[in-house]
């Protein structure tokens, strides 16, 4: 159970008054220090203080690394310390892994040693009964007074891949650099998160950042550093419920005017809403409060992991739709129906078409063709004999048809050598660039046959998503996003 | 367009009145037949009717293969006849892949060599027009009158794993033999979701059957076969309308008592059923009435093909619940919340758990920690030093828990060699089987992660799910499933 109620307002007070380089300076020591000490290292492998030191080892980074550890010479090859204290050097950023009862007294030594981030990863604080609240309290009390900042306690860590930097007992064996920041309220689950969305291609890390008990650094100081931070497009948000709405709130609005935030908040039920509260301590509160203030803040709220991943593609590579109404191109009378389906569904239109791309389409159909949205391609493709080249027809008909925002374009992709998918370049090829219009990519077939399509299309910038329902609702995201940049 | 109205009634009457005896041995020749004529087999790599014969031959089949093409006297290593009535032995089945308006003859041979089941891939008929149309109802006559049956026109073929028979143009690359059935009403979107379905380790297919334009087998005479076909447990319907809506809801009625039957129906919007109307030529009918009646008939309606993966997968291991009391036991507060919202959203509930459960639970955990549903069982974990006992020991009390008929695990499966994670062959130890209560274990981490402790668990019938929600949604069916099977 975290405590809510001893989050230094200070800190926030004077965050919201510096300009972006400010914020980037100010962050520098937490996303890019030059030198990292690990409290509680350890010579075990496998044991947490030592998978710690280990990331940061293995993983990349390339300032100075100063294990702490009273009973140890050297771990994994590097020096040991006895405290912070001994460390020549300075130090900007200190990962905590020590029992709890011995953090008060590290956290004294860090704030002599005037090191500016305590990533105190060790758990038996405000989740752990009274005992543990109070020592919360304390090492609040200590950090706040020495100007030396909190992240935690109770955490995974986190990772800034902009410095190569792992502070984090997570095993880590792979991480993509890209655009997507994560933040989260709770560690064990923000872990199983992270491992489970950089096992996709897709998707690319900048930076992580597990709150937990949140007894220093907060949300709301994180989404202003986002906003700032050049390598950060997209934010995802892991909330279980915030102390000062409002601030929150107003933060958030600002922040997705420029850049959008996923938000992954359970509790929408009364059961998970109980349960969100018996593990935080706090009351998660009506969810249908918070959903409508997530509306009104532009927010976007995902229920799964999967979702962000197809969600935040869509939004790093697509422009903006103007509206909501969808041109379905269709190897199947079938899948563009079940298309069709979702996207009324999930809050979008399937418009009929304008006369100059009928037009064009029948040009290019059998004559017993009915013409329509869902535009099913293949008697097209059948009688001309050359599918790459009907998919290319039909997308830059949509393309430039008035009646259509966002284009879907469903291809069956393991019919090879059988010439009824189109190639992944001809798809590539066919599509004119920069995009004026969002369109994405169902592919559907053997997963490998979808991964080799994701691959030539990315470079293209084109999303390729393995099932309808994944692709529709990327694209009635990006619609929201879409909206709420046209009201700001 | 199809045309639903020449299915000619005569042999669905006869196969009413048949026992399982007599339709294992009617259907043996499509099925498992001793010979194959390949009617427009072609010796060009990548031509449809070069990849029938190849698929033939390289995916098993030990029948008698015979490709018919007057041009060729040899095709991929194989003896080719003019025609099937040159053809020395007798031949049980005959795929059709020559253009429409040769059909006719084609057929009248056929029917002239006694070959019972007729597979006609080409297109050109019912779908395409009014001289189609024409084709469509000259070949239904003929086939009908010489006691032929059609399969088609107008689809992807037809596969059965008992026999390693492959009539299809549609490349295939692997097939897991397994316990699932697939029927569906369109060729490419056939095609297409078979090659998905079969992409995952955990799907495995009996038999398949496309239908295409449906002018003479339908749907309801193979859920007759597949509830007598000892290789299918569980049926897959693709359907977009049925022409006698009594009959159907009779026959599935009867099946899914027995074996359940996954029905993916699209037209569930206006627009839907638009677009299923205007590539069917069938009006697909208000979408309230189909799902009332699939309800009463215990179908289990599906949106999208990763949800057939993970339905049939539970019912495939689990036994059916006596009711829809969840348990969920969580390494993360927030998952369990997760996993809370989402049984509720699903039509499952979270009960309190009994008091023996409780104390259990209590026995493990740190003194400060609430023993609540879903159970945290992370500080129990952390305090013992055994994740994998731990785990053991919270999944038997819920085994044994009068409140309990469902049990939900979540595992983060990164951590090691971190011990956060139970090794996979530690939950399979764990449960004791067989299984009074369907268990599920939803995995989160990195999906070659996630796939190494399918590996394990499926070892001990246990079914591993990459995300919360597809856990839960699969538990979902299994629980609508149980009960329908308890009234009938």
């Amino acid at each position: 159970m975290d405590n809510l109620n001893v989050i230094p307002d200070i800190f926030w007070i004077k965050m919201k008054k510096m300009n972006c380089d400010e914020m980037l300076k100010e962050f520098e020591p937490l996303f890019n220090p030059r030198s990292v000490a690990v409290v509680g290292a350890s010579r075990t492998p496998g044991k947490a203080g030592y998978v710690l030191v280990e990331n940061l080892l293995n993983l990349g980074y390339r300032g100075s690394i100063y294990p702490i550890n009273p009973n140890a010479k050297e771990i994994l090859g590097l020096v040991a310390y006895r405290s912070v204290l001994e460390v020549p050097g300075t130090i900007d950023l200190a990962a905590v892994i020590v029992p709890a009862e011995m953090v008060p007294q590290v956290i004294q030594e860090c704030v002599k040693k005037r090191i500016k981030y305590l990533v105190i990863i060790s758990g038996g604080f405000g989740e752990a009964g009274k005992e543990g609240k109070r020592l919360q309290d304390e090492i609040t009390q200590i950090a706040g007074q020495g100007r030396s900042r909190i992240i935690g306690p109770n955490i995974i860590g986190m990772i800034s891949t902009t410095g190569n930097l792992f502070v984090t007992f997570a095993p880590f064996k792979q991480v993509r650099k890209g655009s997507v920041a994560v933040v989260a309220q709770t560690g064990a689950f923000c872990g199983a998160a992270l491992h489970y969305l950089l096992s996709f291609q897709d998707f690319g890390l900048s930076k992580s950042v597990d709150l937990g008990n949140r007894c220093d650094l907060s949300e709301n100081e994180l989404l202003e550093y986002f906003l700032c931070d050049p390598d950060t497009r997209i934010i995802v948000l892991h909330i279980e419920g915030v102390k000062d709405g409002r601030t929150f709130l107003e933060t958030a609005k600002r922040v997705s005017a420029k850049k959008p935030i996923l938000v992954l908040k359970f509790g929408r039920t009364e059961v998970g809403s109980r349960a969100v509260a018996s593990h935080t301590g706090s009351l998660a509160g009506s969810d249908s409060v918070y959903s409508a203030a997530f509306r009104q803040a532009g927010l976007l709220r995902v229920d799964d992991l999967d979702e962000i991943v197809h969600v935040s593609r869509a939004l790093e590579l697509l422009p903006l739709p103007n509206d909501n109404r969808v041109c379905i191109i269709t190897f199947s009378g079938a899948a563009g129906a079940q298309a069709a389906d979702l996207c009324i569904e999930n809050g979008l239109t399937v418009p009929n078409l304008a006369g100059d791309t009928i037009a064009k389409i029948r040009g290019m159909s059998p004559p017993w063709m009915g013409i329509s949205n869902p535009l099913d391609i293949w008697p097209a493709a059948e009688r001309s004999g050359d599918v790459g080249k009907t998919y290319a027809e039909a997308i830059n008909a949509a393309l430039v048809d008035e009646n259509v925002d966002l284009i879907i374009v469903l291809v069956n992709v393991s019919y090879t050598p059988v010439s009824q998918s189109p190639m992944p370049e001809e798809l590539a090829e066919a599509v004119k660039t920069p995009l004026t219009k969002p369109v994405a990519i169902c592919a559907i077939g053997y997963t490998w046959d979808v991964e080799r399509y994701a691959e030539v299309l990315s470079k293209k910038m084109l999303p390729v998503y393995p099932t309808v329902k994944s692709c529709v609702q990327a694209l009635s995201k990006l619609y929201q996003y879409g909206m709420y940049r046209k009201q700001t």
